[in-house]
């Protein structure tokens, strides 16, 4: 456990010189998640709050709205050619009457969930799955937005050792950070911070800003919708399919999201 | 079709101004691939080289090694509540004797894909399944290498309109750029360029390199090993399980590409 860097020789290479010497890289390796010992599904992710990814990847998809729908969840007893645990196969039982939606492990579920064929399809999914509605309203100060980027800068470790790193980190609306996770896949940054507050009982999200360090896609909205995030920030450009759920759900979805300067794109910003 | 970009409405806030002008997006939607008429994956992608798209996909996924072992790829003649095609649909008719791999369309291609339980059954999964194993062997020069992430640049359209899509080219060793494709996810981008190239009966792509925008992960370095790609270039930072593959793999893997620095994670710059 605690894998999260790892270190690899590297040869540096400038205009002047050459030298060989050790790098330090972010950690990434598969995690299965298992429901009730049936694979679900894979994702690629840095190790380290597996249980909190679970949590958030069960949440925006859908399956729970509250951290006593979980039973267990714990790492198989497998191990690998020399004997070890990888701890990267994660068991989780769901409480009684939990129900598993159609499809579960028999699709992509971290794309293809709640996209339907057409934009249309995949947005009307998605707003009327979620169990806390947002109704638009939230009070947030372009002056407190601006300060949230540094601040999940200054306590984003890991990235600063390897550059290699995205961050998720969730704010109330006057600016205090609340959580902050860190992964390879920006969508398990999200997962392990969202995965957080449900374990936390603070979902729905009233009252919080959701912060990403990359772009704001369809797959990252949906996931603040789902735990009831009123507002989205990110530090660089939306799509346009993220543009169009913030607007049909009443998220407010910000980008550009750097120094001083934003771009509103639903919502208000006082 | 074309939808590569779209205007939304967005207010800009910077320390002094706030004023509404249009915004041009990069384009997010979904793109279902089905096999004999059987959903396969979803995928969230920027409409454009569909087809490329899927061939590159394909080949990755160590489904076809040849662009004659598909017959057929077509949208769906499906429409939507408005009574219009989304394009979001490509049916593929593989050629008779071309296997499917058991599990397919089972679980969550991009994100699973020869990815066992621990990382060295992985690792191992990739190595045997590639058909055209890398010998470690190209003679690629720092110059040369440094001269791509520029050039690519310059042709990334889409990316100066919007600041929201990954690319990804393909280069002979000497730097003179092959291919381009641009797409909101870097797997897709990915996909496309292989794709392009297997369309163009230039797969195995011994004596070239490909660049990409963003980070190196463990599945940009496996797409590049199935198209038999023998270097790869991010501009960023690869993970542990990138660099890992690729000195499984014989796949020379540089990071950090920017101006005339980088770092040689495996096999020899010159």
């Amino acid at each position: 456990m605690g894998r999260v860097t790892a270190r690899r020789p590297v040869v540096r290479i400038t205009a002047t010189h050459r030298n060989r010497r050790p790098d330090t890289l972010a950690v990434e390796e598969p995690l299965e998640i298992r429901l009730g010992g049936r694979a679900l599904t894979v994702t690629m992710r840095t190790p380290g709050h597996d249980v909190d990814l679970v949590h958030g990847f069960l949440l925006a998809e859908g399956i729970i709205s509250h951290r006593e729908q979980i039973t267990t969840v714990r790492y198989c007893d497998g191990v690998d050619d020399d004997g070890a645990n990888t701890y990267n196969v994660l068991d989780v039982a769901l409480a009684p009457g939990v129900v598993i939606p159609d499809g579960a492990g028999a699709r992509n579920f971290l794309t293809s969930s709640a996209c339907g064929v057409c934009g249309k399809e995949s947005l009307d999914q998605v707003r009327t799955s979620t169990r806390f509605p947002l109704d638009g309203r939230i009070e947030l100060s372009a002056d407190a937005l601006s300060a949230m980027p540094p601040a999940m800068r200054r306590r984003q470790k890991v990235f600063e050792s390897t550059g290699g790193l995205h961050a998720a980190a969730l704010f109330t609306t006057d600016g205090t950070l609340l959580e902050l996770r860190e992964d390879v896949g920006r969508h398990n940054a999200v997962d392990k911070v969202l995965g957080w507050a449900l374990s936390d009982e603070r979902v729905p999200l009233t009252g919080t800003v959701l912060i990403v360090s990359g772009r704001a896609s369809f797959e990252l909205v949906q996931k603040a919708v789902m735990a009831g995030v009123p507002a989205l920030g990110a530090v660089s450009a939306p799509s346009s399919l993220a543009v169009d759920l913030a607007a049909e759900s009443g998220l407010t979805l910000v980008g550009f999201l750097r120094d001083d300067s934003m771009n509103v794109y639903t919502g208000t910003v006082l």
